[in-house]
């Protein structure tokens, strides 16, 4: 006989609870802080609302709001503790200040569900982590962008299919990777804009026959704007997380490209570059190898990410409207997918700082053949239209010069080219991400310093 | 002995020409007007480089500019063929152009690659495809907010876990369905811009020594701006197809959920709702059915057009810089993808613009204990603290009386509830959507125009 | 500046440190023991090795086996520690052997890398976790074989497309759900025998110049043989559990079906079928609700499962020969693969036997169009084509006669029809699905047991 | 207004025809066959039937027998078409016979349902591509056999992430290679075993008040038995795909490796191995090229099958009992996820027969590195500590000599090392494989034949 838990909700037994509430316990303790601000805000929404009695005093909401602070420093301290009976930190927090509060306690419910509550606590959460993303994204890129300026005039045998192609630079290539996080870096801006919606008020999804003033927890959490349609803002959950895991899979993705390249690169074959020895690893039984782990597991990582995205789609899709417990699944992908790529883009930044350019390999790896388009080309100059000066070189493959690859690389200064990039176009795009960034850092900061009259993150 | 092939770039056997060219003859219908479109921009680009001999003359471009018109009008009626042994589009049209200018067709590849072709039609494509899609997604929301609004005072049992659970109304549930697709084309939009960058002048990533000017075939084209750094715009594939993909998918999540809401709602058991009997089939041996296949299949797609996302990620996940062929395995579930987006889009336009509301189903629905929340919220007001309310409710749950489901939720006014939709907000929000795809769409369609000189895309 | 770490196989950087080997100290705790049987099973083969000096002595080896079995007890009671700095079990076990063996326990990895540890750990967890799911899913298809037995003769309205169609039996319905199972015990003890090949002696992949007898350590492991190729033997993981992951998303593909069944069968609109309580949860708002949770979770753990398989092949697709540490990166969805599957199974099994059957509502379900395709068929046996029974009925449906519902499916007697299941038969092939698993685990844990001369699993 | 269309199920929509319909016309051109096939063995069985009067009198059933057999002549010579009108390939067929023998053809589908053709169809359709497959993969791991034999002697530098790690040999590598297919096979053998069990009888899922003879259907047509459960025989489809799938993708999870390899292998720097010239195709713009594009498409193509996979895995996932229209969006990932499968074996057959070995490139790839373990292993053999010998070569990696390729893998000549491979066992097991598809495409074969009264598969 299995043993059964009484909890706030209901008696269960003890392998649903297990089963239905497992892992919460544990990814719930990034929630704590978003939680007690979410029940701050809808205090102080509660306490505001006109109804007689009051639902909350003055005093009362300021007990209950000093009761919140505390458990977020204690949370901070590691002192918060979620039990797998209180299922979930909602749980937990509405335990805790019942416990100190009494009444206090039992009347925060008041006009909200649960699924308010994890709905705008992973919206807070989101929030914050979308903001990380972008700044270490944008760094990453600079340091992408400096490394192209540093080596612009290093030559480097451009590949296609894997093979010599076209000369080319190291700074293009280096340029490459870090515009392709510029694309990255508008998607996480949409995936911001998309989440900087409170859903707060929807309570089980279809509101309630009370006063709710939507617009002020909103902007009391330092939201853009109340979700309006209280279904939709029950419904948006997975579709939310869904967007936002689709821009982390595609900063994933670019990084998955540099380090594919990067593995390719410092192949003993080609040695074109280094990688910096304290992010290497050893084999335990070939005293000789160096090998390139951390590029393989940020390879095998993009992987994660989209699993983890499919993961949330298909349990989003095909589910009726009105919260359905499936959604519960979504949590783990989604955060764990958000800190897989944090995690990426943070070693790859290190990555790239430690990175040293062989130019020597590098000029050796220009065997004439790599000049054989620049050769059509020059015929093509010359008045031959270039299928004919096409064929014209292919015949005559064994002819191919040697030429000095600098020169080579000075001849293609155009729009974007090895020897034409516009490094200041894209620093310059680069802050623009950054600064948003950094201004919606601040003032989601302000807010919720704001609500809770503290200086916020500090809290004291 | 295999048969061996002779195409414009070598020898190849024929296994191989069906294996890496199969589907694309094909697909590649769908781009043909694309292709003649990016050739013109490029040869009038070509013709204003300044080098001397100039590669095409004052009337050597309009000679091929009116050949390119001749081949996509002829397109239009059916009368372009591609062959396996053109292995795609590009050498097609290519081959036409010489067989018809000679020389001249031979000059129009300086300067660029079947990748750049390839890049800049699969981005105008993609451009006019979004613009549609965005159009279409519109005009469903906007279906749906009519409904709403048709329907605002409906009740209807609203439910969670496919079980009633609180009042609402058929307004708050189409509402809330249209809200989602408002998400979406924020999606779009976003799609829309990463695209609009122009990959010309990227040859096989690494540029060409001659003065190609990329900003003018770029301005040539109606795009926003080309991609700066060369390398990326080649690289930049299967990331745009994938961005693309993500927002489509987005789309289809929602009218998964649509599907699904209508397929319970229009269960006997239910009929709160009845489809369009013309958008209904019958069972080839039960006489008496009437079967939602359309929102099976609408539900079904959903997982089509995220396999197809999963199809492009994983193909470039770990590829590296340059060039490899694997990109070409993103253009089918790319361009399917998008095709079954749209078309789901529609059928599900109809499929609203048919439904019939059944009011006395609904309202028979509406079980004592869907009111037992509202109840909970009653003592709530009279001051008893809400988990003890809960807890009195739920202890004497048989007690729990019918109330007037329209005055139920004539009491939820509060901004967003069932008896507070804010419909001119969201028709505004949407009206500004269509306004975007509306100017983008004319904005392309006078550059394409000014190119070729005749109106676009009327073509005379 | 970063701390550096000192490992066995070099200096690492703090962060690299929990970039690679992160999850793994944790998830490492689920292979200790397999880690310890596996390097018992290689030193006794190294002890028998014809070289001169031998490098084990009898006693020696006794010595090893001793201090292994002695880990394996401390790691059942808790008190086995795998550090940040071991990186992994492999090194954490070589660590204490080291400590307490001097020169024995540096001698111990001669012959094999970690990669061969690894893989025959993750074969032998493999092993474990196969048969332990194959009797839990044999025997939850028992409940529902039981269940299906037990309520063979209630009828109930067969639906197509979520609506009434023929009629049916809860038998038959429960009987379904039983027979999906039993095709995925196929697919499992097709996993079960990939994977029971013994992956030892590969070293990196490309064997040592050392006589290892390969057949042996297969042998004391209770492997069916070696994997022959030592290449292939490296390169077999994640195709493994890729294989095996495929197995368990097809159980779960048959639970989220039973799942999704079960939610539509308990509708209030329904009501054919009650969940046991101690099985649902509560809302925190809603005081009526009783809500199908688990079965929400069973479905959303379908995408769970498939997600991780999607992440393991993804992982290894284009992978080149040879160790690439991408693999490591499989090791998380494996586990959790595996573990969501057996949990799911255990919960449904509780589900089932829970379920209580409401024979009234399943009566009223039996609208007379149910009887539809009954009637054509009557009129077929009075000689009218199929086609002209089909379209007279279709004709007439309001002539529609209420039948008996069990005298209807009592006339469907034939081979697995409602009325016509032979329970023995499905009885047997479950018997046969257990029996293998039975007849593997008791040969398996011999071999083990006489391999460290101790009861196993007891180990006492 | 649109265009409504009237078929054999009732009038509806054009769109919907389209939308339902649509790719279905195509598909089903690769199961005309097999629905004759299934439609002649229900009518043998119909006329067996002990009803009277008789449905069909044995005159009658060699008519419409007669018939089929010319529907199936006139199908191979691409005269049978299937019209939009008709659906799908079931209603064409029953088109014809209707019109040719009248009251016969509307007598046909008697007790099935279109379900049951479908499924009986894909079941056969999926024999036959499984035996084909096994036989092609068979036979491509046969010439990896014949390779890795002819060149065991071949020394190659064994990689592990993606460097020289240790000497191994050509041999070693293709023998990898082959038995990753042997594994594959094992999972294609599953798959036709799940597969051969035949579903007719099921009706709509419920079984018919008919004394239908399921045993003898299944014999007709050659399965190794009926479903037992008739809910189970409709609720098996997409599950059934999802396996197949899963075997497939299995071999094209093996294909991606190899031909990553070969990518690799054939770098102009590394230039182990050369393509065969006539599976390379060429650049527009860079006349030197010689690409693997054969080879990067077999690499993308697997995650094609893949998200096949994934496509009908997430269709069937939580999808009712009883038949579903998602189905239906099974049908073309399952025959393009086989048919993309069949193709990639079928050209790296032709890959690897053309392949060149240049064992020239590879003995030069063999820097002194590539025996460091080799040396370590050397002085274990002197009695020093595995860890210590192991560092003692790290500490002194400059001494490193170089040692003789050839005798380096001699030495590993232990049971499945470069030196000690038994081609016989491998060549056996892989007969074996081959023989089983065999015997079942005889018995399949011969099934059908018997059936129709003409030899198959060559109807004359």
């Amino acid at each position: 006989m299995k043993t059964r838990y009484k909890t706030t909700v209901g008696e269960i037994n003890e392998d649903v609870l297990f089963y239905t509430a497992g892992r919460d316990i544990e990814l719930d303790q990034a929630l704590i802080e978003y939680d007690c601000v979410g029940s701050a805000a809808h205090v102080r929404m509660l306490s505001d609302m006109r109804i007689d009695p009051p639902l909350f005093t003055k005093e009362e909401t300021s007990q209950v709001l000093h009761e919140l602070l505390d458990i977020m420093r204690h949370s901070r301290t590691g002192r918060f503790e979620i039990t797998l009976q209180d299922q979930d930190v909602h749980m937990a927090v509405e335990r805790i200040l019942t416990s100190k509060l009494g009444d206090l306690g039992r009347k925060i419910h008041t006009a909200r569900s649960r699924n308010d509550q994890v709905a705008v606590d992973l919206r807070l959460y989101a929030k914050q982590q979308i903001i990380d993303t972008m700044d270490e994204t944008a760094s990453l890129a600079n340091v992408l962008v400096d490394f192209s300026r540093k080596y612009s005039d290093v030559p480097m045998p451009g590949r296609t299919h894997m093979q010599p192609a076209m000369p080319s630079s190291v700074g293009l290539w280096a340029g490459a990777q870090a515009e392709s996080l510029l694309d990255d870096l508008v998607g996480l801006i949409n995936a911001y804009e998309l989440n900087d919606q409170c859903p707060l008020g929807s309570a089980a999804g279809y509101g309630v026959p009370m006063p709710v003033d939507r617009e002020l927890v909103s902007d009391l959490l330092g939201f853009s704007r109340p979700i309006h349609n209280v279904l939709h803002a029950a419904a948006s959950r997975g579709k939310m997380e869904s967007v936002v895991l689709s821009a982390m899979s595609q900063v994933m993705l670019s990084l998955s490209r540099t380090a594919q390249d990067l593995m390719l690169f410092t192949m003993p074959e080609l040695h074109y570059f280094e990688l910096p020895s304290e992010l290497c690893t050893g084999s335990s039984i070939m005293p000789q190898k160096k090998n390139p782990d951390v590029l393989e597991l940020v390879r095998a990582k993009a992987s994660r990410v989209l699993a983890h995205h499919v993961a949330v789609y298909d349990i989003v899709k095909g589910s009726p409207s009105g919260y359905n417990r499936d959604l519960q699944e979504a949590k783990e992908p989604f955060m764990e997918g958000i800190s897989i790529t944090r995690a990426s883009v943070m070693v790859m930044s290190q990555m790239i700082k430690g990175l040293k350019v062989n130019t020597d390999a590098l000029l050796k790896g220009f065997t004439p053949d790599v000049f054989a388009t620049d050769r059509a080309i020059e015929l093509v100059g010359r008045g031959m239209p270039f299928r004919d000066a096409y064929q014209h070189v292919k015949d005559h493959l064994d002819e191919l010069e040697q030429i000095d690859p600098v020169e080579s690389i000075s001849k293609k200064s155009y729009y974007g080219m090895p020897g034409g990039m516009d490094f200041n176009a894209i620093s310059d795009r680069l802050k623009n991400a950054s600064d948003f960034a950094g201004e919606k850092r601040k003032s989601f900061h302000a807010a919720i310093g704001s609500l809770l009259d503290v200086p916020y993150p500090e809290l004291e």
